[in-house]
């Protein structure tokens, strides 16, 4: 059997870094991790209540495909507490992930060939989603100025069928503020482009609430998770939002291509969004996390980098001291210890001079893994 | 934003008879299910026990993307048990359930335009999943004498670039033996064509052992899943066996189209594997269910019936009954309170004069349904 040419999709350059982690790990060495996209917490412990005694009352078959109701109108509801937004639970769809969603809405709205503009740096599976549905990436080289977020003026002369931005974005942290968020829906909407907005990261969100694509337009395609915020990233879980005019399109399509969400899942996170306590503590460790880097990461040499709106991670231009990331990876996970991820991944071109480095792990690990960041450029030189 | 071309699926027709049924319980009716195509068992105890446990131990968080290793390598070790194979686990690949196989099986295999040979009658979402990922379903009318398989004179003269068999099939319960696998397999490699054989129903089969296409060859794509046998719909999760050439490029796609499979059903599903005496109870249930069918669907008056190899379901050519089984499967839920399958979702051609009846569920449901059935035929005269 022959290997199609739309599955031959890049490798992640983040894995050979996981890979010698790992060895190491075996071979017994200590690394810190701030190469993981995911919280080190569990679900909260309220979720995993509610699955454990569904184990027992429920058979756990198949849910409808757009997922369980009571999930749909309490994430429905999660609008009105976020954003004082009055959502109707039939435009939210549940989800295999983000990813499912992605898969779903990507199919829903583009024909084979069709074009879609995001930005780079940015989730490098985006690229690779839409190459694997034989759709084309149409990247945008976003400015420092900014905040590596793409702007109208750099997507007008482009042919595109549709936008995807992240907002807080990955691997920067950075957020599309109302008025941005406007522009670049206006700019979508001017071609009768699709607009996709990725949402995952709200919730983990520092000096302002981030801001949906929803309260911009109805006419927009929202994906979310339960990953991050909610610490979930194992369960596969998420969601859209997306116009009447696609809920039966997509409800078609995930009958068929997925059949429904993990049930078990469903049933987990249906009693997440209500864990407030337990989620608004890991809030404060990313807090404090976010803090310790923004102090600590110039003080071990790498000067060049931004304050996080959001998420978890701090994109680090180090093109001071490299020009090849992903041996600078190596030799910090080598002499420091400290696992951390090639800016390459999220941008071919100019990721070559970044890296990324992740808080989501408790703080004892970021202040030693900070420790040993500094000790080990105290040596280079 | 506009809706795609290639997502504007068929609607599944069953979903009418499923919501006129849930809307007749509403009203406090009592209806017998024979439309489900799923266990009404939960997940095996040993399987749930194990998730309980990794709850409180475990963060769930990612796993690998081909799946956790210890999972790959028992359900190698299935393959030696079920069918005295030597299945190297690297070639194991733990997917989303048998849709998620599907999803990573097409995009990995064809590109956008790509033909892939099926049977009519079969399970529609095949149909369905192609043509979202932009290929085309070339469907063969099977022929009663083949019991409703494919055979290579019919598949010869046909442009394709793959060929898709479900053995035990879907809504037939018809087996392929070795000799009818391998011609097909041979008709399949004799074009360069991939050849994926769709084993989820393994497991349960009643006068023979199902072939897996792994007996006859190693270049084929085998799906399976944990749905049907292991009675674990919900939990989305499932297997594919590929050749060693294909693993690089389905473990690069699942990377970033999947990330993984969900965590807690991998975990429940390792367990599973070794709850061997639950789950042959449920077989229990079957084989009595089965020979009921056999029995009381003839006394019923449908006479058109053959004895399904395996799978959980009787399809019967009702064409002395009716030319419209959507109004017939109507008809036979208002006035008997039994929920069927009209026939046209499996074979747009000629479901119209079939009904899939499913006894899926507990024995005394199936008692219950015949008995129903035979006075409502009755009373039709």
């Amino acid at each position: 059997m022959k290997n199609s040419t739309r599955g031959s999709v890049d490798p992640f350059i983040v894995m050979d870094v996981m890979e010698a982690a790992r060895a190491a790990e075996e071979a017994g060495r200590h690394i810190i991790h701030m190469e993981v996209g995911q919280p080190g917490t569990p679900a909260p412990k309220g979720a995993r209540a509610a699955l454990a005694k569904a184990m027992t009352d429920d058979a756990l078959g198949y849910t409808v495909a757009l997922g369980l109701p009571a999930l749909r109108q309490r994430i429905a509801k999660l609008y009105k507490e976020w954003y004082g937004l009055d959502l109707d639970p039939a435009r939210v769809v549940v989800t295999s992930g983000s990813s499912g969603a992605f898969l779903l809405a990507f199919t829903a709205l583009f024909d084979a060939g069709d074009k879609v503009a995001l930005g780079a740096p940015g989730y490098p599976s985006y690229r690779q989603i839409l190459k694997s549905l034989s759709l084309t990436p149409v990247e945008v080289q976003t400015k420092a100025e900014n905040r590596l977020q793409p702007v109208p003026s750099e997507l007008e002369g482009l042919d595109w069928q549709g936008l995807l931005v992240a907002s807080p974005a990955n691997p920067t942290g950075t957020m599309l503020g109302f008025d941005a968020l406007k522009e670049l829906i206006d700019c979508a909407q001017a071609r009768n482009a699709a607009f996709i907005s990725d949402e995952i990261y709200h919730g983990i969100e520092y000096e302002a609430k981030a801001v949906t694509a929803l309260q911009v337009s109805d006419d927009v395609c929202v994906i979310n998770s339960f990953s991050k915020y909610f610490s979930m990233t194992g369960w596969r879980v998420g969601w859209m939002v997306v116009p009447d005019a696609q809920v039966r399109q997509i409800e078609r399509l995930a009958q068929n291509m997925f059949i429904c969400s993990p049930h078990a899942s469903q049933i987990a996170a249906l009693a997440a969004l209500d864990d407030t306590d337990e989620l608004e503590a890991n809030m404060d460790v990313y807090r404090k996390n976010r803090a310790l880097m923004l102090e600590g990461l110039p003080k071990a040499g790498f000067t060049k980098i931004a304050p996080p709106d959001g998420a978890f991670y701090v994109y680090a231009d180090v093109s001071d001291l490299t020009d090849d990331s992903r041996a600078f990876a190596a030799e910090i996970l080598e002499k420091a210890g400290v696992a951390v991820t090639p800016g390459l991944d999220f941008d071919r071109e100019r990721g070559a001079q970044t890296l990324r480095f992740s808080y989501a792990r408790g703080t004892a690990d970021i202040e030693e893994g900070l420790s040993r960041l500094k000790a080990f450029m105290e040596q280079r030189g």
